[in-house]
């Protein structure tokens, strides 16, 4: 095995999913698994912190456009309140860290770490609320939550600890919260389009499947190379359940006392996960422009007697780039050949490679490569800065477009429980199909096959004919189901 | 007592430092105390937390520009690291909350909550280090770390949970690692007195009050209006101690197996009690505009005959600031009259008042009021954009050169054991007096009077005459030594 080999990707991505995203997080340098004692614990290393930066970047601009705060509140939470909401939200008993001694001290009450804030918010929010003024309230926090699930550890998808934001919003009417609830799905969407190059599909969660005690769950859902569903960001709709419960009340502009209608959204670096899984490949890591550390590598192929002019070209063409503002890397190591450089920066993800030698210098020309297929082209030296940018969209384009016919590709009708079973065990992907709005429908598909109703869309974006009858049990459909096996 | 009292400040800021200093924490709406059986820990509302985001991308960004990545280790620390560390780092005995259950089960190891990450960062800088082509190594970590030290509570200086950052590096030789312990308090100091206008001391500890294992732990200080010193950022270089400790090396151009010299360095919320603390009065929180939430308040005075013409000049001047990027508030609510406004917003530390009303509309211009002082200025309407930042430079430089005042008035020279009690008793501040370096010398002071050698100038900055005898003892004086009582 050549020394190439052992540094580059081993896996396949078609056949061995699981081990090649493992493998890619690894050797691309994004992550470590943490040690002895600590399973279940990742290392986020600079190269994948970056990129959780970026989509924090990208979603806190976001927020703050639209009347989002940023605020911290501890990261225990005593076990009383945790109780507390056990008693208010029907289902909710989360795995959970317990904190039993501080310094030599038994605590008198334990406190969990934090598995979600809400129990903690929402007593603040209600101290925060007093009258209609103090509406909409919208609180969000950046942190990190552990929830004490022993399943196999995957970097990003399946951790005991994990970065998110969760937000949390109060308004005067329903209406207020519904539309501060798809606000936020929008945003989870266009984060995911515009900055990660995934398309998604959106809608609501099946009742039975909302976050306890909510109105109504939003989604949006994307699909992995293997075939399964990520449940990529919620946004709920409360309802007035969480204000009643946790007092969050205003006086009205009769000086009536209401309870407030609540949102509560959220979105994890499950998000960085499913990027790497959708555009990754046997050769490493694969990013769009739009989020990658380093936009382009310079790679110098020079000889001895070349050396010095290839490299001061190149050092031009990256100081050209750096100053419009774009991520550049020269790599002008000596200690190694530019095909180990190609492997290397392949590995890495970085979207566009720029191949400078003799010939190109004596052209006035660059070589640019496209990462996700190699497509290489002959740019004039002059004006580079602003033709990498067409080549930044043409790359995130290639990315999008395939992502996006993988998903339509995938989204499949069925009009029987034999043919949902059928077509998802074939295919994987999604199985849409008219739904009566009855778990116990989704059951003879959730149990053979561990597939389940991962959204219904929203009736604006996809109607039911009048006379349509649910596949499995063939009652009245009340919605579409989109059936998918999921992370 | 009428309404305004109850929401304003009742203590004084000279009387009663802290009681005020809690009281306009509160008020000013920067953090709320946490839920009983959470005793220690608050929760950081919205405007307190705009302000840790500024001092946070201040310096992040500066991080970034000399070469730091970020990264995420995890919450937690397997209690035989901590252990480990214990072994290496003589005196390092950290009070911690103890992770024992995780769900259901005990855990077969104890898990600390991080009181500070260096001995996780350390194995993984380790692993990561292998050639002096992987030096300079730099990571930093942005995070919650909870130290249980049973004190009186006192939100951003003393908090069980607080937050702050850690950066660890690694280099081949001591003096890059010298350069960079430099650069990381250069930059806190920048900070400190470019952000938050508060002009710091700067110097190393004594050897006795390094951190253990450092081999020069250099700090900035910065004076409270109580007369005590803040520690205010620290920056160790580490020598080869912790390198050798936790085998961070690395082969050299000869292949030979070298201990990389490492640093470390953190700053913590602190900071901004010591921005609250430093510039607020008996009327509420004083920002700088450089870290203002709002930068300006337009607050209209109308009459029912009035109040439409003044309101839409009104809107147009924030119109017009927000187009310059500034961040301006229009009060317009009905319920409140200019007074009540004026006091709030007084409260809330907004650095620059508008007053507008029919006069001013007639006259075409704006009446401009600065907050520490109240001193009131006509503008001009036109180019009122570009005028409110002189007012900004104006009201910035006010509030330095009175911190700085405070400071060059605080620090008094003094030249034996009594005078340097008598002079720290009775004003506080520093004592700068010439010192033999033995800390015994230092405990004459220490014990009756608690105050301490807060630092040790650099040579560069402060260097001693070649006779100078230690004013505690008498013998030959190796360095100028800062005494304070500190936080
Ligand atoms: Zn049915
Ligand atoms: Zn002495």
């Amino acid at each position: 095995m050549s020394k190439n080999q052992e540094l580059g990707i081993t896996e396949s991505k078609e056949h061995n999913t699981g081990e090649w995203y493992a493998e890619v997080v690894q050797k691309a340098g994004l992550a470590n698994y943490a040690p002895e004692g600590m399973s279940g614990f990742i290392i986020t290393r600079p190269r994948g912190y970056a990129l959780w930066e970026s989509i924090q970047q990208n979603l806190d601009a976001k927020f703050k456009k639209t009347g989002v705060q940023n605020a911290y509140f501890p990261l225990f939470i005593p076990e009383s309140y945790l109780e507390r909401e056990k008693d208010i939200v029907e289902g909710f008993d989360p795995e959970v860290a317990w904190v039993t001694h501080g310094g030599h001290d038994e605590l008198e009450e334990r406190l969990a770490v934090r598995p979600t804030s809400e129990s903690i918010i929402a007593p603040y929010m209600a101290q925060w609320v007093r009258s209609h003024r103090d509406l909409p309230l919208r609180v969000n926090q950046w942190a990190s939550v552990v929830r004490w699930e022993a399943t196999d550890t995957k970097p990003f998808f399946r951790t005991k600890e994990f970065l998110w934001q969760e937000g949390h919003t109060a308004h005067e009417t329903h209406d207020d919260a519904w539309e501060e609830t798809i606000t936020r799905l929008d945003q989870y969407q266009s984060m995911y389009e515009d900055l990660l190059a995934i398309p998604v599909l959106r809608g609501q969660k099946p009742d039975h499947d909302k976050f306890p005690g909510a109105h109504t769950t939003t989604t949006v859902e994307a699909l992995m190379p293997d075939g399964k569903s990520v449940q990529a960001g919620t946004s709920h709709h409360l309802g007035t359940s969480f204000a009643e419960a946790f007092d969050i009340t205003y006086s009205d502009e009769d000086d009536e006392i209401q309870a407030a209608h609540t949102t509560s959204w959220g979105l994890s670096w499950r998000s960085l996960g499913a990027l790497i899984m959708t555009h990754s490949d046997d050769q490493g890591l694969v990013l769009p422009p739009t989020i990658a550390p380093e936009q382009v590598v310079i790679v110098p192929i020079w000889q001895e007697d070349t050396q010095e002019e290839v490299l001061s070209y190149a050092e031009g063409v990256k100081k050209e780039l750096e100053d419009a503002g774009i991520r550049v890397e020269l790599d002008a190591r000596e200690q190694h050949n530019p095909g180990f450089k190609f492997n290397e920066w392949e590995l890495k993800g970085v979207p566009v490679r720029f191949e400078i030698g003799p010939y190109e210098v004596a052209d006035e020309e660059i070589t640019v490569v496209h990462r996700p297929d190699g497509e290489s082209t002959k740019e004039d030296r002059d004006g580079i800065a602003e033709a990498v940018i067409d080549h930044f969209d043409e790359v995130y384009a290639k990315l999008y477009a395939t992502a996006e016919e993988n998903l339509a590709e995938n989204v499949r009708e069925a009009d029987s429980r034999e043919e949902i079973l059928g077509t998802i065990g074939q295919h994987g992907g999604y199985v849409k199909t008219p739904w009566c709005g009855d778990e116990s429908c989704e059951d003879v598909i959730k149990e053979p096959l561990s597939a389940e109703i991962v959204m219904c869309p929203f009736d604006d974006d996809e109607a039911l004919d009048d006379d349509a009858v649910c596949s499995i049990c063939g009652e009245q459909a009340t919605q579409t189901a989109y059936f998918a096996k999921n992370y």
